[in-house]
Order: structure tokens, then C-alpha cells, then sequence
């Protein structure tokens, strides 16, 4: 049964399809057949393979533009003590994004993709320099804030569709304005406890794997947080069966959107970079929602936060960068837009043998 | 003693000067203010420190524009049957670079890198396509190919010294025309061989451990490789507290000029990102020379190439990506340029808590 009948997305899911086998058997033969030794080119050779099968023509274009969709959103479970962050950070965090101070603008900058910040759910009112944005600020706040999780559900099932449908928006329009990778950012004050909590639900590991450090907690906070998802796990018993069930209960709106966000981008097969541990564990749902979406996904790189390695195997993913980020944001998954593009690019620019007239080996 | 007494390069090793640790200093401190988690953004916050401590401010300019140049040259030891590719493929995809049909053009472009491409030691004639080079082509071969290292010296030390000074006069009219980024590339048929002799050599690991399958040769073709290596050490028995004895022994002439190339940058403390095993074999020479010469370093991938990572331990370097990559001609570091010119812009462009009135924690 369609999870989304009778709402705007009735239908998505049967939409996604996999990539084109015959697309990916011409980029595998023409990698043979370019001026390197076969398999010289790593992880980027499967890759480029995966870029023509989800254009479903080769060469591959681009991929570009690159859009970044930063969903924000606030989590109730803030109230349990899980992070030193005050909740108002998220807020602020939105309009310093949208005058283009943080980490993410910099990033985008550097691989010259453009920002989009979506608000899904901030808690509390947007600082006033969020009036003047000089990135896209998109307001589709679903609700201020989930629920406590570990008093009742952290949101309503039928909220947690709407900002899955939010997040399918912002893919949708990025798209129709031509942008042909897309990747994926979050902010959110607390939304590392919500991700631990969705990893424990859809990969069955033990609160205590699945939850990090988030900022960087101290041990007495970590020791709070691994037991605030055990309790959160423990009230709902989650049934990974039902993902709109389970993000109802434990996840966030950012979550939900990011979703939301990759099953509209696998409808339309244009790839996502994953960034770290908010989106990988947003893309368990989607994959959970719809097993093929994992095939339109690339991960960025793996967060040093615990419990993203967990997701990333369950997704049967493997990162292209490990540099012990764990900022979020989309900042990892900027960083590996170079890789995604010049993997594209072998398709496109390198000379084959022939045409370079070089010998091959005896 | 001065190695290179009474030559163009005399006093160059002298001129090789550390980081500047108030540069430094003052990049720490800038991270700590900067609008995300101390520590978040991981093993990029010590490389834009490093940067800062490189150009002697904080913060630190670009690095930008970035160049790489890819050094050719043939191999003597090519006719003990170490690899199935001809040696006319070294001319050919010198060709093939000077013509931009190359993987390191594509990921050139990709990074906004211009590309040189050397003659330091091509055996053959050059293809008439390189007559006609679409890239800057800088002909300085010191001879064609070096001599059989297992029935005698590669080169003699007045043409190490010289291929020396080639590599080190490209590195300085890069920087004399503006490069504030250099990165290695090399091509070189049977190149692995040369970089597993000199890494055995400095690192003192054993033929076994140091040698790969390069393009990836087969058992019988390795078990060759490995038996060639070890008959050239035994011949030789260069000794590490000789650099430029070990690289006229069983060095390459694009190694011997890698190594300048690393020296003249150490010596205008421009950073280089460094390829993969013969890029970290050159670093091997150029640090036995003037070992702060590592403080200008960056290493842009762990190459699948057996060796490789005990080089990088040696030099203790740790690499910035690892995707399995084991192409050479500067690809692999190409790939790492986003990845070094991120961190820099997050001291020059990402907002303070104080510039962005966010919150810190509790």
C-alpha cells in the first residue's frame, strides 16, 4: 500500500526506478578503453559507471549545477539535557547560513554549488538578518519543534509526511531549475539524538553504537544521551516495517525532509551526495521506503560521529572522504562534489587509446 | 656539506625555513571562534593552520592558482621485464598530456589547475602531437631514460643533481608566475620500480613490502619486480644518509626532479600536494636532503600501490584521500586540491559567534 495515498506524493515511490543496465555497460566498456591502465582510477571507475546509469545515456553529463539543501528543524528532546547547545542556536544558525557565514556557504563557494536553507521546523522565530537572505531561504515549517520523544511521539504521522513532502519540494524545484546533483545539509540543535535513534530502529544496533557525540559531548551528557534514545526506543518499540511509523516517533522534521528530498531526486534519477550522520540516517528511512533510492545515493563521506558507519553498511554505502568531520550542514558531502564531477568527467574528456594513438600493453 | 656545491642550486637547501608558528598560533585561535563545534571540521583544521603557517599569515591567502606538474621520464630497469607496457608509452602519453587527452587534464580542469608537462628523461622520440602541446610542454631531458639499476647506477650524481635542478627551475617559474599551489604528477613506464628501490632504501622495508604490482602486473610479472628491486638494493647497497647516492643508484630521473621540485617550494614555503608512490619515494629524497622540507607537504591519497603507505609513514604524512587510485600523473593530488583550498577559506570566510550573534554552548 502507497504510504503517501490520498497526499501529494501518492505515487513517488513507484516512480523510482534503478539505473539504466545498458547506460552502465557502455561507461564500463568505454573505462577500458581510455588512456590508463584498467581499474587504475579506483573507486571513481564504479562510480562514473553509476553516474551513466542514472542519466541512462554515456558519456554522463555534468553532473552540474550542484545544489545544497540545508533543512533546518528543532528537536524536543532537547529538554533531556543531550547537548551544552542552547535551542536558539538553530535559529541563529539558520540566518548566519542565509547571510552566508557558515562552514556550508564557504564549502559551497569552493565547489561553486548553490544554498538553499530550508526551515522544516525551527523551534523558535528566525534572527531578523533571515529577512534578508543572500542565499534561497524556503519556509515550510511543518510545526516548531518535534515532541519530546521519550514523553510521546516526537511529531504526528501526518506531519511527518507533510515534511517529507517539504523535502520532495525542494528537490523538485531544484531540479526544475536544472540542477543535476544534488546534496544534502541539516542543522538542528539535538538532531544527532534523533539520528542515533533512527540508526538503533532500522539497522538493529544498540543505542550505545548508535549514538556519538554529536558537538562533542562530555561523558556525563553522552551517558544521558545513550540512555535517552534507550528510553525513546524502549516507549515506542519502533518497527522498522513501518518508517513513517518510526519517524513519527523518534526522528525530526529535517529527517523526514531529507527523505522526502532523495526519494523526489531518485524519481527523476538525478544523484545525491549523502553528507554524514543526519542524512545517512534519513536516508534509512527513504530506503526503507523504497530499496532502490540507495542507488541514486552517494556518500559523501563518513561523519566521525558514531553510529553513521552503522547506517552507511545497512545502506551498503562506502564514503568517498574520511576526514573525521562532524560538522554537518552538507560540508562533508560538498567536499566530495570535485570527486563526483571529475569521475563524470573521465567519461567525457580522456582520450582512449585509439584516439590518442598509444600503445597498449604486450 | 652543501650536496649541491658549486651548482645552481647551492645554498637552496639552507633556504628551506619552517612554518611561522605566530601564523599558526593565530589560525588555532581563529578555528576556536569560528561558527561551528571546536574541532568539527577534523583533520582540515591542522591543514589550515599549516596553511597559515606556510604563507606567514592568518589568514592565509587562496591557495590559489594552482599548478601541477606531471614529470616524464624512462627507466633502464624497463628491460628486466617489470611491466607489460612498452617504454614507448612514456612519449606517448607525454603527447597525450601536452594535448590535454589525459585523465590528469580532465582532473585539472576539473580542479582549475594548469598543467606542465616535463621532459626530464623521455627514452624516445616524442610523438609530433607534442610538437603542437595545447598545455605548457618544458623540455629539459638530462638523458634518455636512465641506465638498467641491476647492472649498474641509474644515473651518475651530476645528473641526479641536474634532474634535480630541472624539477626545481619548473617549481620556480611557476611560483615566479604566480602558482600559489603546486602539485606533483609524473608518467613514467616501470616508474613503480624505481620508487619501490628508493623506498626500501630510505624506510628500510623490505623489497617485498615496498614493491606493488604498478599497472598491475601479474604474479610471475611482481614476483620479477620484487626479485629486480632486490638485486639492484644488493648491487648498490645505497645508504640513506647519502640521498643523492641512493637516487643515482635506483632512483628515476622524474624522481631526482620531483625532489627539486618539493626543495624550490620548501625554499618560498608554497605548499605541494603530493601524488601518490613516486611522488612519496621523491619526498623520501627530498627529505633526507632537508627534512622541514615535509612541513610543505600535503599528501593528497594513500595510492593502492604497495610501498606507498610506508613512505607516508616515514614521512608522516597522513593522506587526505583513499580511494583506491593508482594511476599517477598527479591525479590523485588533483583530487585533494578542493579538499586543501576549503580549508583555507574557512579562516578568510566563515563567521565568528561574535560576527554572527550565535549562541555558544552552555
Amino acid at each position: 500500500m502507497d504510504p503517501f495515498d490520498g497526499t501529494p506524493l501518492a505515487g513517488l515511490l513507484d516512480r523510482i526506478t534503478p539505473p539504466d543496465p545498458e547506460a552502465e555497460r557502455q561507461a564500463r566498456h568505454r573505462q577500458d578503453r581510455l588512456t590508463k591502465p584498467a581499474g587504475a582510477l579506483g573507486r571513481l571507475e564504479p562510480l562514473s559507471v553509476r553516474l551513466a546509469g542514472l542519466a541512462g545515456t554515456c558519456p554522463p553529463p555534468g553532473p552540474a549545477p550542484v545544489a545544497v539543501a540545508v533543512f533546518a528543524a528543532d528537536h524536543g528532546v532537547h529538554a533531556q539535557g543531550v547537548t551544552p547547545w542552547p535551542q536558539e542556536v538553530t535559529a541563529q544558525m539558520v540566518a548566519n547560513i542565509a547571510t552566508g557565514g557558515a562552514v556550508v556557504n564557504a564549502f559551497a563557494r569552493q565547489v561553486g554549488a548553490d544554498v538553499t536553507v530550508v526551515d522544516v521546523g525551527v523551534a523558535t522565530d528566525l534572527p531578523p538578518a533571515a529577512a534578508r537572505p543572500a542565499v534561497e531561504i524556503v519556509h515550510a515549517r511543518v510545526r516548531a519543534g518535534t515532541a519530546d520523544m521519550t514523553e510521546g511521539p516526537a511529531m504526528s504521522r501526518e506531519e511527518a509526511v507533510r515534511a517529507i513532502g517539504a523535502g520532495a519540494a525542494v528537490a523538485d524545484d531544484l531540479l526544475d531549475g536544472g540542477h543535476r546533483l544534488l546534496v544534502t545539509g541539516d542543522m538542528g540543535i539535538a538532531n544527532t539524538t534523533a539520528s542515533a535513534a533512527l540508526v538503533a530502529a532500522f539497522c538493529g544496533v544498540e543505542p550505545a553504537q548508535a549514538t556519538g557525540r554529536g558537538t562533542g559531548v562530555d561523558d556525563t551528557t553522552y551517558a544521558r544521551k545513550i540512555d535517552v534514545v534507550r528510553r525513546a526506543l524502549a516507549r515506542h518499540e519502533p518497527d522498522p516495517a513501518d518508517p513513517i511509523g518510526v519517524l513519527a516517533a523518534v526522528g525530526g522534521l529535517e529527517h523526514a525532509a531529507l527523505a522526502g528530498y532523495l526519494l523526489a531526486a531518485a524519481a527523476r534519477r538525478v544523484p545525491v551526495l549523502l553528507d554524514g550522520a543526519i542524512a545517512g540516517s534519513a536516508a534509512l528511512v527513504a530506503a526503507a521506503l523504497a530499496p532502490s533510492v540507495v542507488t541514486g545515493c552517494v556518500a559523501g563521506h563518513r561523519s566521525a560521529e558514531a553510529g553513521h558507519a552503522a547506517a552507511l553498511r545497512h545502506l551498503g554505502l562506502a564514503p568517498l572522504l574520511d576526514l573525521d568531520l562532524r560538522l554537518g550542514e552538507g560540508t562533508g558531502a560538498l567536499l566530495a562534489v570535485p570527486l563526483v564531477q571529475a569521475a563524470a568527467r573521465t567519461l567525457t574528456e580522456v582520450a582512449t587509446f585509439d584516439s590518442a594513438a598509444v600503445s597498449e600493453k604486450d
